[in-house]
């Protein structure tokens, strides 16, 4: 069985602030050296105002998993998982972005950041790789796990498989798609954007589940974009055609 | 006085292959268990013919900047420093992205990427901070940095004010801006977008030199966006609104 919920774990400071916003923290350790900014004391506040407990440590560094935890690591009730119907029905029409195997925490946290900021509500990633949804791609996130319907599905082509049957379109991102992502009508419909691993792309049985596989355009010579850029970009096109951002 | 070029030191497939590419490399280190792949072993090829040497080590990581080098570590002719001049005419009409003191190697590759892809042809950095210019953003620019004039500027407040005097724009993306990026008229003028520092944004000195201050657009709760998703966004819009993506 896979997990049941994420983030149990934040370190840094955006992703501990979203996460005691959320209510969710019920042991803040707060490094000596930082305890009386500002910033952190108003955390510490309100983590004993909601019954949670604050330690002041000499050395966060020791428990912290990140490098640099910015002087606050939270211990928290975990943010459980949703289902993809419950994913599905976090944007109007349904909007999600499912990662195929991407194992940078990093990338996975600056993708989270932008769905936020896009408006794309689902998140979709593979029960093996729930690592990624690690402190390191919580605090990347700078606290937009808070806001987003994550699901783990035990296999990724299955996941696309289930979208399907749901009436939802699956795009694949792929550098040399013939298709431009700009522009692309599907992207107005109730859809699925599907991003391939650093360096590999998107895996085979993963594209031959997509119904389309499209490019984000370049002037350029470079192979490819950045993993979260392309991903950027493809979801700021759909929050665009949609009139959610202009 | 600051560095006359960039790039003496590449590593990672993609930045080195491009580093061979463009005829740089004197010296390439291969390492023994990746000697036989056949993507390195052309890499090998290349530098010979060419007249460089090849050195096939047992532990390249103890020669390498970067934790994962993969296998091949370059030394290199540098590439020569532009003027601001030439990098102004590196785009029709000019484009230039401005980083004013981002300190992750990995988000300055990213953004070099996203610039070459979008046909922004001039990157300005500060002298002070060159060192982000390090092997680790090289790898992470994945070969951009052979197609782009590169500036170093004592100042990035002074380097802005020379762009005003040539007649170039400044648009500075403040997540707080008013304005929203998209549809920016200014964008098909000469221009340069500058990008803040992760967590603190444009200094203020920066900011006032700017004529123009814009936001990425944003549907969510989410302070900001992540610098290099930010930029790559920005500078799209750019490369559409002219017309070289579609």
């Amino acid at each position: 069985m896979g997990p049941t919920g994420i983030g149990d774990k934040v370190e840094g400071y955006h992703a501990v602030a979203a996460a005691v916003a959320a209510g969710r923290v019920f042991e803040l350790a707060v490094d000596r050296s930082r305890s009386t900014d500002p910033d952190v004391a108003a955390l510490a506040a309100a983590v004993e105002e909601g019954g949670g407990t604050v330690r002041v440590v000499a050395d966060l560094s020791a428990m912290a998993s990140t490098e640099v935890p910015q002087g606050v690591v939270a211990h928290a009730r975990p943010i459980p998982l949703a289902s993809l119907e419950e994913a599905a029905a976090a944007s109007d029409p349904p909007a999600l972005i499912v990662l195929d195997h991407l194992e940078d925490p990093r990338n996975v946290g600056a993708i989270t950041r932008s769905a936020a900021a896009a408006g794309v509500g689902g998140l979709v990633v593979a029960t093996r790789r729930a690592a990624p949804l690690s402190p390191a791609a919580f605090k990347a996130a700078a606290g937009a796990f808070e806001s987003l319907s994550v699901v783990a599905v035990s296999s990724i082509a299955e996941g696309l498989a289930r979208l399907g049957d749901m009436g939802i379109w699956r795009v694949g991102l792929e550098p040399g798609g013939s298709q431009s992502l700009f522009g692309l009508e599907l992207l107005t419909e109730p859809v699925a954007l599907v991003i391939g691993a650093e360096g590999k792309g998107l895996s085979r049985l993963v594209a031959e589940r997509c119904d389309v596989l499209a490019a984000v355009p370049q002037t350029g010579t470079v192979e490819s974009l950045n993993a979260s850029v392309a991903a950027a970009l493809a979801m700021y096109e759909l929050s665009r055609m949609r009139g959610w951002v202009t």
